[in-house]
């Protein structure tokens, strides 16, 4: 299924190399005004060739809205969009058609559907993960104007972390270097392993962190629509993304109760917690609370040197790869967590109306 | 939504202190054969009262179905069931009708509906994960005649944790003790820290690792109905659940992509992997081996002390737990991460017949 | 699937001659005051053996809550409820085991699922209708707070039909006769129609009109789900229904474009139409008129007497009905005509909520 | 909701007078050979400009399909497709800006969003049903390759009406004339009827009825996903649309159930049917013979004098319609009722791959 989204829903179509790739972004409010200007500067965040620590296939991904949009502002009718491929070097990819890479989707996706697309990995590429970005571009102003932000940054490359939380950095600094990292010490350090091991021909993994502020109190639902399920499921369809934690999340695992628990308190009349482990999230619905969460990104499967693996015939063969691509993903899926956070949120805020008679 | 699953959908309904829970397990196969003393046996693994580790409400959760089964097979109409609440006691929970527990979903379900049922918890209430065991159950029962199976274990239990992988263990053994561990002396050391922290009426935290056998490559389907994302979405609706990763997950972002990708080989015709750092996912599709996967428990909130915290008029108060509750929810957890484990995993096998013409 | 509707949704369990039927309603909102008496009065209107034209099965039908309701208000979680079956006389279809009544669901069920539960029709039976009514009196209680009211009634039975439109009638005394058709003397008719035929053991069809007032303008949806597509699918899931048409329907053919067109006017100060031949709902969307629209029943495949037909072994046999049926089943659909509109309106109601931004 | 089915879906964008129209079909089997001959000669059967009794606006209508088919055959990924807008002449639409046209969507879209795309109607206008007739084409590519196919035809325009039923024309013919009526006298006083209505500036409606054949017993589901409940709501999801039947229809209420019960016979080892008065559904399941049914369009809207109307400050004004209309629908809208029945038909083919274990 190529949709995401319960009121707010999001299709996207395309393959790495194809004609083009694109989405319809489908019960989007009506009365947006849309920020192009916003929307392309989201675009440039994602888009690879832009630094030293990315790939070097450089993509303009300008986007073309085609619907849903009049004089400016949107009309609540489908967005439909598109972006199309125009860097492509499809014959890079010419001993794809024969053999499967190890840990890629090239052996998966002929075990499911027969026949596929091999050209740069074609529908398994992250290469789709621009539409996102453009479709959490849109959702992004639609939060705006409700106060709410989404930001997210790079929290860990191999073994490089930031130990503090969230709280303990001025996110806007995470924008000021290529690893997009709030802490310039750290990101330092962290594009040199980039770089370190880009020469070796390997990759990297690392842990993005995002941040969610402005959401008001009794956003999400019980019981399988949870704020914090929908916002699991969303991350995990991220290309690489192997696991997503919120508040304290695996921390939490060696706390007690009486240290985690978040007390509420009266604030000058509004409800407020003395601590956030909880991470804005009770019960699946918003507390009013920032609201922050972890994707974890394993070293992309593509890396620079001979490997062993089997051909679509089933027998033993080595596969190289060649074509360009990322030592990190990180950096790069800083915005689409960011894209992905947002989608989910403004589709719980729209459905939250939906509640008390 | 109440509502779980694409094709094998779960209705449920029911708050912790009302006459029933129950479900509708709607689109499941017709011809599966029902061991009603398999359901039974399922749905005492989680049932309270069952050990010293375990809360001591003492429920019998007997199910009664009431559709769906015909001399005793499935027909493929919706399998309607309901589990009396027999041993309520209500007025210990007078004292949450004025005031929200902390880090417990009374303040956002109130936030959310302006009214909720503050009994026990009400819908929020982990009583209703007594209905996902039951569906789990049957699902468990489809699976075993596509020779697929799910087994979970207790991993980490607050800072006691296995340091080896599932495959290093004899997971039947995790039955043996009412930890649910399969390292019996680990299992020992959990129990005695579970006692520990209920001596001091406290809480704490563990993980539950999971495991799926005999899924065949192909099962699981792009973008965004992933099976890991569609795991993810099931695991993060159990209450409590804080965290999702699979195969080598949050671990694999400090390894590099040489030692991680999982090389195929040609294993006498059948196209085998060496090592399995993927979890048996790649692209979100099923490549045929063993597919494992932790969910993060925190301690649970409720905690036999006193709390500040704020009434429903906003102001500050005392709030002071009674009723009987779970010191540590991951031995109990384990069948229910199975149940959501097989009911994902039966919808995908399903939905994976309509994928080639 | 056995659930309809988007943001508030009914799924339905249950055989006609198993131990009980019921549904769950989720996404209803909270803050209903739910009118017991209401809900069991509307039971009443459905029930079997209420009058001589319907069906001598006899089944209180009462409605047992379980669950979304505390202190006589609406939750917002699930509301769970059974009826329980209690007027079974299950070997009156004992010889629909092993044949297949013409124009019944007993061919399709086993081609589909290999199995069936031959008793009384089993799922296909209009048992299953009575779960629907206590939904749909739930959703016009939702309704009635917002100033919508939805009521259906009899317009045809075989060829006795009403001339006028429904503004032509005091659609309050449809309630007043046993086939629920508001004009007294045409009622008369229908019913001993409706009595002849039964006598002949025959059955005999019908329409039912329905008319939703109150219904604001800009309520549905372009463009696959509009409030005439979504009123079109809920009716067709009705047992025995055969057609579906709003506004002039399919008399709207034989006119002209100058003669159908409705016509805007200032009516001082709201925007008003001088006719009606839209039926209130112009491109999916309501336009604030009335909403009216029809359904064609046909007569219902169970006669009492002999007719050909096959074995489920496919040889040649003959079958002959026994048990208790409606000889006509509009005057009993007319509540559920209703309640498939109440949910559909209200559905849509909520779902309008998040339309702008 | 812009998007239409559950296993195979698709998804449009586009206004009247935007850049282009489109859509994303998800969902669609892999391995079906893609004949784009024959997706041109189905869009021409409904492009505008096509003959005297359609409208003079001449698009080409020429698709360019961007993902989802390699190497001429599908892939099982998200096929995206754009259809530019070349013949625009918005300015035709400038009056539209102000008001509200009679029995058009206008004033109800402002309605609802508050904003609307006023040329040629935006997204109410039925440009987008070439979306559909594209997708519709692939659906039946892939049915054909399971032996099933759907032709529809006009059965009325106005008064002029067929008397048979589909068997007893030879449906081939329905082709050979501009109206798209088999029986070439009655086609040809269509023609006639058509153009007087045209040279008056006044609009006719009319019955398209359509057929299946090949569907297999088996196809559809209760009790909320019925054929026959999933058929109606597609066909009332296209512009104009104001009924559907199918089978016997409206027209069986008159008759007695055993005149209409359709008896079965063992025909050679095969489960016959003597007639055909269920259309080939039963209890919302397909019983193995011809599905047929019928959907009546209304006059459209738009008529070549000026109408009384309401403005869009809500007072009272004149319109008069410019632009290029069709003076009846119908024959445009046969092939898009049968891409509508067979994006529905093979949806429910695979669907119905899930129901046994």
């Amino acid at each position: 299924m190529n949709t995401i989204g319960t009121q707010v829903r999001l299709t996207t179509f395309g393959e790495s190399h194809g004609i083009a790739i694109g989405g319809i972004l489908d019960g989007f409010p009506s009365g947006v005004v849309v920020d192009e200007d916003f929307v392309r500067s989201e675009m440039r965040r994602r888009r690879p060739g832009q630094s030293a620590v990315t790939t070097a296939r450089n993509e303009a991904d300008e986007v073309q809205f085609l619907s849903g949009i009049f004089e400016g502002r949107t009309t609540g009718t489908p967005i439909g969009f598109v972006i199309h491929n125009t860097n492509n070097r499809s014959n890079d990819y010419d001993n794809l058609r024969d053999a499967f890479r190890p840990s890629h989707a090239d052996y998966t996706y002929s075990a499911k559907y027969g026949i596929r697309d091999h050209r740069g990995g074609g529908r398994s590429s992250a290469r789709e993960t621009a539409v996102r970005v453009c479709a959490g571009a849109l959702c992004k102003l639609a939060l705006a104007q409700m106060g709410i932000t989404v930001q997210a940054y790079t929290s860990q490359v191999g073994d490089i972390r930031l130990e503090g939380s969230y709280a303990d950095y001025n996110l806007a600094l995470a924008e000021e270097n290529i690893v997009r990292c709030p802490d310039a010490e750290k990101a330092a350090a962290m594009e040199r392993l980039i770089l370190d091991v880009k020469r070796d021909g390997d990759t990297i993994g690392g842990i993005v962190t995002c941040v969610a502020k402005g959401v008001p109190a009794g956003i999400g639902a019980p019981l399988y629509n949870k704020l914090s399920s929908s916002l699991a499921a969303a991350m995990m369809t991220i290309n690489a993304a192997k696991g997503f934690d919120y508040g304290d999340g695996f921390a939490s695992v060696t706390g007690r109760g009486s240290q985690q628990n978040d007390i509420f308190f009266d604030d000058n009349g509004t409800i407020n917690t003395r601590t956030n482990h909880s991470g804005g999230i009770q019960g699946g619905i918003s507390n009013g609370q920032d609201i922050y969460f972890r994707v974890a990104f394993k070293p992309v499967a593509t890396i620079l040197c001979e490997q062993p693996t089997v051909g679509v015939d089933g027998r033993d063969t080595i596969i190289s790869a060649r074509g360009r691509h990322d030592p990190c993903v990180v950096p790069r899926a800083v915005p689409v967590v960011e894209a992905m956070a947002a989608l989910t949120i403004l589709d719980h805020c729209l459905l939250s109306r939906c509640t008390r008679l």
